[in-house]
C-alpha cells in the first residue's frame, strides 16, 4: 500500500502545484499585471488549468484510488488517509466527466472575460462585457450537460462551490428566509427611525484606511509571515498553501466602511486558510472547502465581531485617533448605529445585514433564469434593475452600480452567490455554539482579545480542512443540522435593540 | 505541412505558457511573496519547470521537428518558419539530454537556495547559504555531464546563456582585456587626480528616486501598458511575453547611483523585451536571446547613454529640481565627473566602467575553480576576498559585500557572469555602428530625444528576437565580428578626457 499511496500523493501534489501556479497567475492578473499582459496571461492560465485537470483525472489516478479504497477498507473512516482517498475519489469522478479541452477553453474565456469586465465596469459599459458573458453562460450550460441527468441545470454548478447542495434546497431556504427578512426590514422601515450615517461619507485618506485595516487584521490573528494584502478592483482571498494566504482590498476614499469591513471580511477568509494544517498542503484535503463555511468565517469577523458593540468598545478610540478630524467629535453610540444602519442599497458588498441576503436572492434567480434560457444576457441589465426595484425599492443609476458590480460571472462563478447567504446562516449557528463554549465571548472581544474565538474556530473548523462534507461539519461543530433560526435570532436581537422594535 | 506546423506551434506554445507561468512565480517570489510561501513555491516551480521541459522534449516534438526540417528544405533560410524550426531543433537536442527529474530537482533546489541566499545576505552569514550552494554546484556539474564529452566542464553551462561560446574563448578574450583594463586603471591612479564624489552619498528619499527613475525609463521608451517596475532585493528584468515585461529595482536611500543607474540598466533590458515582435510570442523565437546581446542593450542605456555628458546636459536640471537640497548647488561638470569616478570598489553592480569587467573575471575564475573541483564552497569567501585584494587592492569587510552580493549562484546561474563582460563589448561595437548611421546621435541625446536610438535598436536587434545566433547577429548589425577594440576605444576616449590622460 505504501508505494501506491506515495504515488497517489505525488500525483495529487503535482495537480495541486499546478492549481497553486494558476492561483498565483490569477492573483497577479488582479493586482499588478499591466493591460498588455492580458492575452498572454489568458493562454498561460489556460494551459496550466488544463494540465492541472489532466494530471488529476489521469487513468493512473483512477487506478490508484481504486486500489487505495480497497486497501483502506478496515481503517478508521475519519483518518486523514481514508478521507483523503474518499474526497479525492469524489472529485476525480466529477472532474473525470469534464474534457481537458473544455477546461482550457473555460480558463481562456474567463481570463479574457475578467479583463473585459474590469474595463466594462470602469466605463459602466455593459455591451462591452456582454459577448464575454454570453460565452461564459454557454460554457457553463455545456458544463452542466457533462453531469446530465440533473434535477436543475443549476445543480452541477452549485455542487462545485457547495458540495451536495441542490438548487431546490436553496429555493426552499430562500423562500422562507425572504419572507422573514422582508418582514424585519419592513418593521424597521415602519419604525420611521432613520439613522444618520453621513459621518461615514467623509474623506478618509487611503493610507490611513490601509494601516487601520491591517492593524485590526493582525489583531484578529492574520499572520503576515504567511500572507499579505494588496489592492484590487474587487476584494478577494487566495491561497497558495497554508504558508501563503493573500487578501486584497478596494478602498473608497469617500466612504469608510468599504475598505474597513472588506478587510475584516477577507481576513476572516484568510484566517481559515492559515488555519488549514500544513500536512494537508498539496492535497485535496487543503481544498474542497465548502464556500458556505468559508463565508461563515469571513462573515463572523466582518459582522458578528466587526459590526458588534463590544468590538467598537475596544477599538473605537483607536479609529478616532486614526481619523481625528472626521470622527473626533462622533461618539461611540452614534458611530455604532451608523455602521449598522438598515437601508435599501445598490451594492451587495456594502449592504447591511438585514438586506444583504436579498441581493443574493436576486442574483440566484437571474442565474437560474439565464441558465434555463428564460433570460438572455442582453436583457440582464433591465432584469436586474427591475428586481432591485421590486425587492429593495431602488434602481441603479447605471450598470456599474447594477449588473456589473460583481466580478463573479466574469470568472465563470455561476452558482457561487447562494453560498454567501448560506454562509450567513452558518456563521450565526457557529456563533451560538462558540458562545455556549465561551459564555464570556463578548467580554473577551470588549477587551480586544480574539485568541479565544480564533482557537475555537481552529479547533472546530479550520483544522479539519476539507476533510468533511459541509453538512457533516456543521453537525460536528454545533451538534445540530443547518438551520436559519440562529441567523434570524441574531438579526432580530441586534436590530430589535438598535431600532427599538 | 500546415497541420504538422500547427501542431508543433501548439506544443511549443504550451511549453512557453509553462515557462511564462514559472517566470511569474519567480517574479512574485522576488517581489511580494511572504516568507511562509517559500516551501510551497519551490514545489510549484519544480512541477511547472519539469512539465515545461517534458512538454518541449516529448517524442512528438522530435518527430514534428524532423518532418518540418525535411519539408522546409527549399525555403528561405532566414524566414521565420525555417529559423523557428532550426532554433527549436537546437534547443530540443540540448534539452533532450536532460532528464525531467533533474529539471524538477534543480528548480526545487534553486528556489530554496534563493530564499536562503536572501536571508544569508541580509545577515552576512555565508554558512547559512553554503549547503545550498554546494547542492547547486553539485547539480550544475551533473548537468555538464549530460553533455560529455566537453573541452571544459564550464562549456555546457555557458552555452545556455551564450549559445556557441566556449570557456576557452572567454579566457582568451579576458586575458587580453584584463591587461588593457588594468593598464587603464593604473594610468588613472598614476594621475593622482582623485574625483570627489561625496555629493552622491547624501540622503535621497526613495519615493523621489523612484519617480525620477520611472520618468527617465518612460522617456527612454519603456511602455507601462506593457510593463511595470517593483522593488526586489536584487534588480532584474523578466518577460512573460512582449506584452508584459517587468523590471525591478533596489534603492539605496544614502547613495543615488544604485537605484538610478540600476533602473536605466533594467530599462535597457525591458526595451529589448518590449521590442520582440508579438508574432514571436509563445515560440522559441521570443526567447533564445544571447545574454551578451541582452546585456549590451542594458549597458547601452545605463552607460553609453545614462553616464554620458549629452544625457546629463539634457536631464541634470531635472535631477536638480528633484533633489534641490542635495544637488541644487552642484554644477553639471562636478556631477558628471562624480558619477564617472574610477575607483576600486566592492560591489559589481556599483562598479565604474573601467573596473567593472575585473569583477566579472574574478567570478568567472571562481566558477571555473569550483566546477573543476579545485575549490570547495567552504573556501569561497576566502578565495573571493583574496582575489579582490589581488585585482582591486581592497577586501570586503564582510560576506554581504563579498561573496554573497550576487543572486546568480543561488538561482543556479553559473556560467552567466561572462556575458556581462561580453555585453559591454557588444554594446560599444553596436554604438559605433549606430553612430555611423546617425552621426548626430549625441545631439539627439542632448535634446532628450531617444527615439532615433531606440528605432535603430528595434531595427537592427530587437525585431529579430532569438532568430539569429549572437555571432551572426553582430555581423548583421555592425558588419564585423565581435571585437574588444570598440569598447577599449570607448573607455580610453571617455576616461582620457575626464582624467586628462
Amino acid at each position: 500500500m505504501a508505494a501506491n499511496t506515495e504515488e497517489l500523493k505525488r500525483i495529487l501534489g503535482e495537480a495541486a502545484d499546478l492549481r497553486a501556479a494558476g492561483a498565483v497567475l490569477r492573483w497577479d492578473q488582479e493586482t499588478y499585471m499591466p493591460p498588455g499582459g492580458a492575452g498572454g496571461r489568458a493562454m498561460a492560465l489556460s494551459t496550466v488549468s488544463r494540465l492541472a485537470h489532466e494530471t488529476f483525472v489521469s487513468d493512473r489516478v483512477g487506478e490508484l484510488l481504486e486500489t487505495a479504497q480497497a486497501e483502506l477498507g478496515g481503517e478508521d473512516p475519519d483518518s486523514d488517509e481514508v478521507r483523503l482517498v474518499k474526497i479525492s475519489k469524489r472529485l476525480f469522478d466529477k472532474e473525470r466527466k469534464v474534457p481537458g479541452d473544455y477546461v482550457a477553453e473555460f480558463s481562456r474565456v474567463t481570463s479574457l472575460a475578467q479583463q473585459a469586465w474590469q474595463k466594462a465596469k470602469g466605463e459602466s459599459n455593459f455591451p462591452h462585457f456582454r459577448p464575454h458573458l454570453e460565452r461564459v453562460i454557454e460554457l457553463r450550460r455545456q458544463y452542466a450537460e457533462f453531469f446530465a441527468p440533473y434535477d436543475s441545470v443549476y445543480d452541477p454548478l452549485l455542487d462545485d462551490f457547495e458540495p451536495g447542495m441542490k438548487a431546490a434546497q436553496v429555493k426552499t431556504i430562500f423562500t422562507d428566509l425572504r419572507k422573514q427578512q422582508v418582514a424585519l426590514v419592513q418593521a424597521i422601515a415602519d419604525k420611521g427611525n432613520v439613522i444618520d450615517d453621513r459621518l461615514l461619507y467623509q474623506r478618509f485618506p487611503e493610507d490611513k484606511q490601509l494601516a487601520f485595516g491591517m492593524e485590526i487584521a493582525q489583531r484578529f490573528g492574520f499572520d503576515l509571515n504567511r500572507g499579505r494584502q494588496d489592492l484590487s478592483a474587487h476584494p478577494f482571498t487566495t491561497e497558495f498553501g497554508s504558508g501563503d494566504v493573500r487578501i486584497t482590498t478596494c478602498l473608497n476614499p469617500e466612504f469608510l466602511p468599504n475598505g474597513m469591513f472588506g478587510t475584516f471580511h477577507e481576513t476572516g477568509h484568510a484566517l481559515y486558510g492559515q488555519g488549514i494544517p500544513e500536512r494537508y498542503d498539496r492535497t485535496p484535503l487543503a481544498g474542497n472547502l465548502s464556500l458556505a463555511f468559508h463565508e461563515s468565517q469571513s462573515r463572523t469577523w466582518e459582522n458578528l465581531v466587526g459590526l458588534s458593540r463590544p468590538f467598537w468598545k475596544a477599538f473605537y478610540s483607536r479609529l478616532q485617533s486614526t481619523f481625528p478630524e472626521q470622527l473626533g467629535r462622533v461618539d461611540l453610540e452614534t458611530f455604532y448605529r451608523a455602521v449598522n444602519k438598515v437601508t435599501p442599497s445598490l451594492i451587495r458588498t456594502e449592504a447591511d445585514e438585514a438586506t444583504y441576503n436579498l441581493h443574493v436572492m436576486l442574483r440566484f434567480e437571474l442565474e437560474l433564469a439565464f441558465l434555463e434560457g428564460s433570460l438572455v444576457a442582453a436583457d440582464l441589465p433591465e432584469a436586474w434593475n427591475r428586481r432591485m426595484e421590486e425587492y429593495l425599492g431602488i434602481a441603479p443609476p447605471n450598470d456599474e452600480k447594477g449588473v456589473l458590480q460583481d466580478i463573479h460571472w466574469s470568472l465563470g462563478y455561476i452558482g457561487y452567490f447562494p453560498t454567501y447567504c448560506l454562509g450567513n446562516l452558518v456563521s450565526a449557528q457557529l456563533w451560538e455554539a462558540a458562545l455556549e463554549a465561551m459564555p464570556d465571548l463578548a467580554q473577551q472581544i470588549e477587551r480586544g482579545e480574539f485568541g479565544g474565538l480564533l482557537a475555537w474556530q481552529r479547533e472546530n473548523i479550520h483544522r479539519h480542512g476539507g476533510k468533511f462534507e459541509p453538512m457533516e461539519l456543521i453537525v460536528r461543530a454545533t451538534g445540530k443540522p443547518l438551520s436559519a433560526e440562529p441567523y434570524l435570532r441574531y438579526l432580530r436581537g441586534k436590530y430589535g435593540e438598535i431600532y427599538g422594535l
